[in-house]
């Protein structure tokens, strides 16, 4: 937690906010923050500045908020589309990605993505909303990303991805053995990750039928998550 | 799993292997194999081709190895060294960086390095082993990494880095904020990886005064694991 998140509503009451639970925990044994230190703190949206420890008990710490008129990093300029993993690996792919910078998730359906996935709890709102919030605060950021879910294949690439194409300069999806190396420092990008075990022959053709051109990171199979910060370093931070 | 790793001992006794343990589990499980189904294989150090299963019971698996006569992919032309982090992480990195290609690992003690890592199960040659082989296996892969530690600082600094210096075109460490932004696609680099929470303002002389270049991944703090991956993302893959 390089910054400490902060909910608007908990900044609309005044300049003192209680923190409890995760976040005292954290402020508590792993900064081990005292009396009268500083934290850096940011508002969910909103700006970055600094807090001043003022009372720390069993249950909750005390900050004093300072002027919060820092704006949070520049995004990547990368949208990140992913077939739905399995939730441990959606977490890690969420949470690394937000404190990487990007803004913009889509999950969606695959031949080779298991159905029970999109029953999982991972899923609900708020679950989502705590690891994108843990990423923000790896990031020190505070842009909360938006996270869309695609249930069909073929409505997902031949509505929305050509849709969000318009709002792009290039598509590309991630493919095993692609000869076209994945490009750098691009301008606006989108990029689509497969499932483990990669796309059916039909969704590729799909795939390019949509637009997107495919590009390799190697030779080695990688998985998703290595796949996805892979390529968000290469296609996103300039 | 997309290549069952085989040890060397176990192809010098002819062409019938027996599984069990994980490897079993894997087979069995993950790929649903049936008598008659081909395996990718490969031996550790060796070469990488085809096996059939010949028998599955509730204990072992038996293969028929065919011929092993295609290379392992080209390694990464990437060192990569990292103040050595806490066990999950260390295996993280260790996973996915073998998966990637990086076959030249060193961990090295700095100021915000906790001792008692160093004292840790996991860094026993058996199961960084482990994590080397999971790595390999993932990325079909055969060359065992190299992994050298370094309990000094000053003299993995001072001593280890020169040599080391010696055998790549580039060096550099890795500092959140860094004007300089990684490069891509260099000859044959090395790179150094902090500590959470980073260097000391004494260590970054050091390594400057060995000859690294700061460089920059954009203004957000990573994790270590996030940062490596997107070191050899860039710095690796060609």
């Amino acid at each position: 937690m390089n910054l400490v998140l902060l909910e608007q509503a908990e900044v609309e009451a005044g300049r003192d906010v209680a923190l409890s639970g995760r976040r005292y925990d954290h402020v508590k044994t792993i900064h081990r923050a005292k009396v009268g230190d500083s934290l850096r703190v940011g508002v969910v949206d909103g700006c970055v500045g600094e807090a001043v420890v003022t009372e720390i008990d069993d249950h909750e710490v005390r900050l004093s908020i300072g002027e919060l008129a820092e704006p949070a990093p520049a995004p990547l300029k990368l949208v990140v589309c992913v077939a739905l993993p399995r939730p441990p690996t959606l977490n890690k792919v969420l949470q690394q990605l937000t404190a990487m910078g990007i803004k913009s998730f889509h999950f969606f359906h695959s031949n080779r993505v298991e159905k029970s996935f999109w029953q999982s709890h991972a899923l609900r709102d708020e679950k989502i909303g705590a690891q994108l919030r843990l990423g923000l605060e790896q990031g020190r950021d505070t842009k909360m990303p938006e996270v869309r879910w695609h249930r069909g294949f073929r409505v997902f690439v031949e509505e929305e991805l050509v849709t969000l194409l318009a709002t792009v300069d290039s598509g590309y999806f991630a493919h095993v053995g692609a000869t076209q190396r994945c490009p750098t420092n691009t301008c606006v990008s989108l990029v689509v990750v497969g499932p483990e075990g990669g796309f059916l022959p039909f969704e590729v053709d799909r795939l390019e039928g949509a637009g997107l051109q495919p590009l390799g990171l190697g030779p080695r199979p990688l998985r998703v998550e290595t796949a996805c910060v892979s390529l968000a370093a290469r296609l996103g931070i300039s």
